[in-house]
């Protein structure tokens, strides 16, 4: 079976899914973008993901591509007709086609979608919650507004290469006061000696991740303390737990910070309560 | 006769070049572009922005699609197949088509080159150094390597919109300590009352532009002293000239910059001097 792709209208094969050149999106990363996770064929916190996208593309002003109830039937399908049980789904949407020009395109410039879905590597990240991963501290060194969630992705790409070249899964990302951001396609929590959940507040400084508000919510429920601050990487590395959150793997206990081990060196025992806590909201298989 | 595109080896019609959905430029705008000036059929500055690309390449690890003179062919073939006499010609370097994921991809993914030309609007150009032109000056909320000519410009054509819906033409962009970086798409000059032209130094937090470095040559030539520092809005306004230079239009003049009218609101005549004096090396007719 070939994977299929819904290309501004049309699902095709995904090795010949292609859009224009002039697709704002390649010319200026002039677009934004959604990854929803899929257990058992399901959407995971779809309501969640699909409303970021609205505010994403209306921060930017770019109009969505379709109505939203067109949008979820095609989300669904994409999903089906890829045979997805466990996975994701990913959704891009750019100010669409025009002449190279920096400033907007003409008001009737359609904006344009692609969506993908693909498999989760369940293996891989089995293995990361059993052992939990290590991360490393370097410069936040991304634009203003975190808070959309762009594709102008390059200094995240760059960050997350930097980890994986330092033999760690993840970059966690410091500004310039000297306080953690996020990772570069995660949130970052840590635990205090107290129990205490603490993560970044939202603020255009990060992302205003959907499993983030998933899981305060879930800890909230669970009685367990959580507090929205930044921390710094050094508050971190003397943490009792950490962890980073994200939309493909919810939870991935944190077990090293540069050369610091946390806690014992495994996963901790409040990571591991609220990775349940999200499974037993019934959204976690 | 339709326009022509050059996109990995292969001359197609514009309108239906096309590149693939998991092209790294578009899903996490991974590379570079350089936009070089043609006048009666020829390259200007040809080899500074070949030089720069593969800065910038070099900076990114993304290998150079081809060799640099099959590059430089081709650059001309694009020109010569739109017969284009005046105008510019555009290249964009991804690091290709991969599966969607943030690290780099495997070694020996190809990196991916698209190549467009199109004619220049002389009548607007011309218009603009005739009269000048207006900007105003916003926050720079850009990421830390504006060094690098990446196609991660969201920033950027947020800024430029900002300026055309405020009747500017340009945006100049406000770094955290108050000092003027650069334009959206064109680096920022000021004259001082003693005939001094200052531009930023180069570092990290402008682009090295190509017609900034041959206007500071030719300023030098003509005796013109040259202060290459930063310097704040209020001292832009009460500056005797103000200019942007890029390498489509070389030089404009701007004779507004927020509320305040520079000099006595035409075009000063040192830029006009700078303009004619880069005119004058025979590369701008």
């Amino acid at each position: 079976m070939s994977r299929i792709a819904y290309v501004n209208g049309a699902y095709v094969r995904h090795a010949e899914a292609g859009i224009h050149i002039e697709d704002r999106g390649y010319q200026f990363a002039d677009g934004v973008y959604e990854v929803c996770g899929v257990r058992g064929g399901k959407l995971m916190d779809e309501a969640m993901h699909l409303e970021r996208l609205q505010r994403s593309l209306k921060e930017l002003r770019i109009a969505m591509p379709m109505a939203l109830p067109a949008l979820r039937h095609v989300l669904r399908e994409v999903v089906r007709r890829n045979r997805i049980s466990n996975g994701m789904v990913y959704f891009q949407v750019t100010r669409g086609v025009a002449p190279r020009d920096h400033p907007f395109p003409p008001a009737g410039t359609k904006s344009a979608i692609v969506i993908t879905a693909k498999r989760l590597n369940e293996a891989r990240v089995a293995a990361s919650v059993e052992k939990g991963v290590a991360v490393v501290t370097m410069p936040d060194q991304r634009w203003a507004r975190r808070d959309i969630k762009s594709v102008a992705l390059l200094p995240n790409i760059l960050a997350k290469q930097a980890a994986r070249e330092a033999g760690a899964y993840e970059a966690w990302l410091v500004d310039r006061d000297g306080f953690v951001t996020e990772g570069s396609s995660t949130n970052a929590w840590i635990v205090d000696k107290d129990g205490r959940v603490i993560t970044r507040a939202l603020s255009s400084d990060i992302l205003p991740g959907v499993t983030r508000r998933v899981l305060l919510e879930a800890a909230r429920r669970e009685g367990i303390e959580v507090v929205e601050r930044p921390f710094t990487p050094d508050e971190a590395k003397a943490a009792r737990e950490a962890f980073v959150s994200a939309s493909s793997a919810v939870i991935i206990p944190v077990v090293r910070i540069d050369d610091a081990v946390i806690g014992n060196g495994a996963p901790g025992s409040i990571t591991l309560r609220l990775r349940q806590a999200y499974a037993a909201s019934g959204l976690l298989t």
